[in-house]
């Protein structure tokens, strides 16, 4: 039965959202802001509804997206991520309006949105904990207990919010002076970021893989995991690369971090799509971290590799459908790599092209490519939104073969207009650490060589390059 | 080791044979027709040699293309489809100048394109043919052994040319007064389109299935298949979609069409990629048509359902390589479907718009979604050469996905300027024999009301569409 979805985002994920929606026979409602007048996700929703002007603040607007699926008559909404998609208050809301929210109820996103709720569940369900502490107590007392777990476990320590995630509110501690000194700043930011001033310590696993898991669950509570994924190419916690499956030789550790993330997924009773992400240290103990209760941008590595349409089955899952597979039914095949191509400058800090239009604008094609993309021919990339151009997801047999299809990926596009993170990535993944799997999170840190290049795709150079190259070719073609 | 290879081809195919080689960290060295000046296969390798003024008589030139390959010391030579690649003075010329032609060698593919050597090859390895003559005696006495060949076996009967291919030179009988008016006039024609005037009889299979099996062999002889795919939507003999595996719900059947498939190759002493073309009829009795000894168009759906990139292996094999997977390696997941997006208006009889301009082109992205395109924004069709704009093929989980995801990509296309095949396709994919798999060569024929359809998506209209609903919304959002 044809019914209508609301799609409370924008950007490449409203496209991924709308295209299941759409896919499944269903009539997807676009929702935007003033910036966002022309773009491609309103042209390609069934619907669309006026939010107000932004920029941000609308589509933060718990009330006025609410209304616009009340007043459109939407029975469910999706909202990717970012934005309201962890919110518990907005899930909250959809139930209290009888609009199905697509993801999990509203009190799992709260338990474990909030960390030391969700270090508790998952301790009971003698899940993998790096070592640390509830959240500290208010004044004095909290700064004993945090003295005394250091003392305990040695330093370095990490210093966290509560209420963070996404690796926004986390600071490294090296000795007591620095714990004391930063314990009250780190109160006051996330008071300010959070609406909450709570704290607490975990001792720092250094330099880890950041190895997780995509999960999926149904209303009876049949969890499956579709495998694992690594995503230790970070730059300051926010991820650039993200590889399926692993790379980690031993199969018999990374079954066991699986299977571990479903014990995590039901231990919370989880329902729908999310994410368990663990850290792995050098000696290959992994440790739980989080789980992130929405649709992840990189979730597509895991569609390449498993076959398995993840929103598709989120839609499904949140109409009332069983799972339609068994854990048995989830087969890696081959490799898959995501790069999030930004109209950033990778050497000036990668500050953000905003205001720049895409005068140029050709992708790669052909076998194992995929392109999740919101920039065309003639796009000027916002200054009020995130800078992403396209997601890039290659996928092939064999690991070499998929780095081999990801470099000639890059090289084929042509991005005329704003600078890219593209020749970043072209250098990365030349990288011999890189090739070896060889690499966990600090890898940047000590490849920071990797940024000096010469930036052959900016600003028209490669058009122009181009066309240099064709002139010459007729003027002085192998004449047979 | 870096080698040279020439890509002795146009269009999308000369894309997609670049992408391999460059991938293999290979160069890729393009050839070009003055009217090709343009295009983006020479844009795309890193060489490119102008062959002369064509259309059409260049890339058909073996001398040229080989001087073009010494010249620029490419050590081998992939020659697509069409053009000179099942020719065997070709392969030949290759051979004979050390040069590696990437596919079967000339013998195997002169004794193959002989339709009469092929079935003699097969029925000595008990390959299951339809009834058939050799090449009929010239005069009185030819046309004695057909009549008589009629009498035993029945009307109706297809005459066809010994050196023809690919639909061409095939005409049906269905009476003797026929036969012998047609034999003469088909023989005139065959001289004149394959300079050979043999003819020869088959039996006619009414209304078969077209269903093949991609074969790829190695020089130690293994060989193994890659499944199958159903071609039998066609347009005269031309096919227009296709589709990875075959939707005959009888595995055991599938399977023995492929077993055969691998002993049809064998029989050949086959090398490299191939594919082996079955009709099945309506009671599932199949037979040896031909084998074709070139990558073909379809191949892109195989690729999609194995994750096994044919090209990729085509190179590898042909510069030495053995088979890197057995049968066993070989794992079907779900559907994948193919559609060539030509530049022609379905409405007048599939009349190509050579001339015309694409001003708007975007294409679908996502999940299970792969584009071998050769147009862009700002593309002129050609009016020598043919008027692919882009091979869509989409994967899917079960077929009902694939379908639902093809349907959504089509309906993303927005390419302004000519006529597409876009709006057929929709009605053919939404035809309920199309989706319940149950359709055979003569499917076109009993829905001709297919072509009855409003062009949405023809001369800007679908563009100026959008325009409009964006107006509109803006002007009347539903302001919250």
């Amino acid at each position: 039965m044809k019914k209508k979805i609301l799609v409370a985002n924008r950007g490449e994920i409203a496209l991924r959202l709308i295209r299941a929606i759409q896919e499944l026979g269903h009539t997807a409602v676009a929702v935007y802001e003033t910036p966002d007048n022309e773009a491609l996700h309103i042209r390609t929703a069934d619907e669309a509804v006026w939010l107000g002007d932004g920029p941000r603040s609308d589509y933060l607007n718990i009330d006025k997206v609410i209304q616009a699926a009340k007043k459109t008559g939407a029975c469910a909404i999706h909202p990717g991520y970012g934005f309201l998609a962890e919110n518990p208050d907005f899930a909250k809301a959809c139930e209290d309006n009888g609009i199905i929210f697509i993801g999990p109820p509203s009190n799992v996103i709260q338990a474990l949105g909030d960390k030391v709720t969700a270090r508790k569940i998952m301790q009971e369900a003698g899940i993998p904990l790096v070592p640390g502490t509830p959240s500290l107590a208010p004044g004095e007392a909290g700064l004993a207990e945090a003295v005394e777990f250091c003392n305990t476990h040695g330093y370095p320590v990490m210093l966290k919010a509560t209420a963070g995630g996404g690796g926004r509110g986390i600071r490294r501690i090296d000795d007591e002076k620095q714990l004391k000194a930063e314990i009250p700043v780190a109160r006051a930011e996330a008071k300010a970021a959070f609406a909450n001033d709570a704290v607490f310590l975990e001792k720092l696993v250094e330099n880890p893989k950041h190895i997780e898991v995509q999960v999926i669950a149904d209303k009876e509570g049949t969890t499956v995991h579709l495998g694992s994924r690594d995503c230790s190419i970070q730059r300051r916690n926010q991820k650039l690369i993200e590889i399926a499956p692993s790379l980690i030789p031993d199969q018999a550790l990374v079954d066991k971090i699986c299977e571990t993330a479903v014990q995590a997924a039901k231990a919370a009773k989880y329902f729908n799509a999310g994410t368990v992400e663990f850290l792995v240290d050098k000696n290959y103990n992994f440790y739980f971290m989080e789980i992130n209760t929405r649709v992840q941008v990189e979730h597509t590595v895991t569609e390449m590799v498993t076959g398995i349409d993840i929103v598709r089955t989120q839609i499904k899952l949140a109409l009332g459908k069983k799972l339609a597979f068994a854990q048995d039914d989830v087969q890696i095949r081959g490799y898959a790599i995501e790069v999030r191509i930004n109209a950033e400058d990778p050497q000036n800090n990668f500050m953000p092209e905003g205001g720049k239009t895409v005068s140029v604008y050709r992708s790669p094609g052909g076998y194992g490519v995929r392109l999740d993309g919101f920039a065309y021919q003639g796009y000027t990339i916002p200054e009020v939104y995130d800078s992403l151009l396209v997601k890039l997801t290659v996928h092939g047999f064999s690991w070499n073969e998929t780095v081999d299809r990801l470099r000639r990926c890059l090289n084929n596009f042509v991005i005329v207009g704003p600078k890219t993170t593209i020749p970043f990535y072209l250098r990365v993944i030349d990288d011999p650490d890189f090739k070896g799997g060889d690499f966990n999170t600090s890898f940047l840190d000590t490849h920071d060589y990797l940024l000096e290049y010469e930036d052959f795709t900016s600003e028209g150079n490669k058009l122009a390059h181009l066309i240099a190259e064709i002139h010459y070719r007729q003027q002085n073609p192998y004449a047979v």
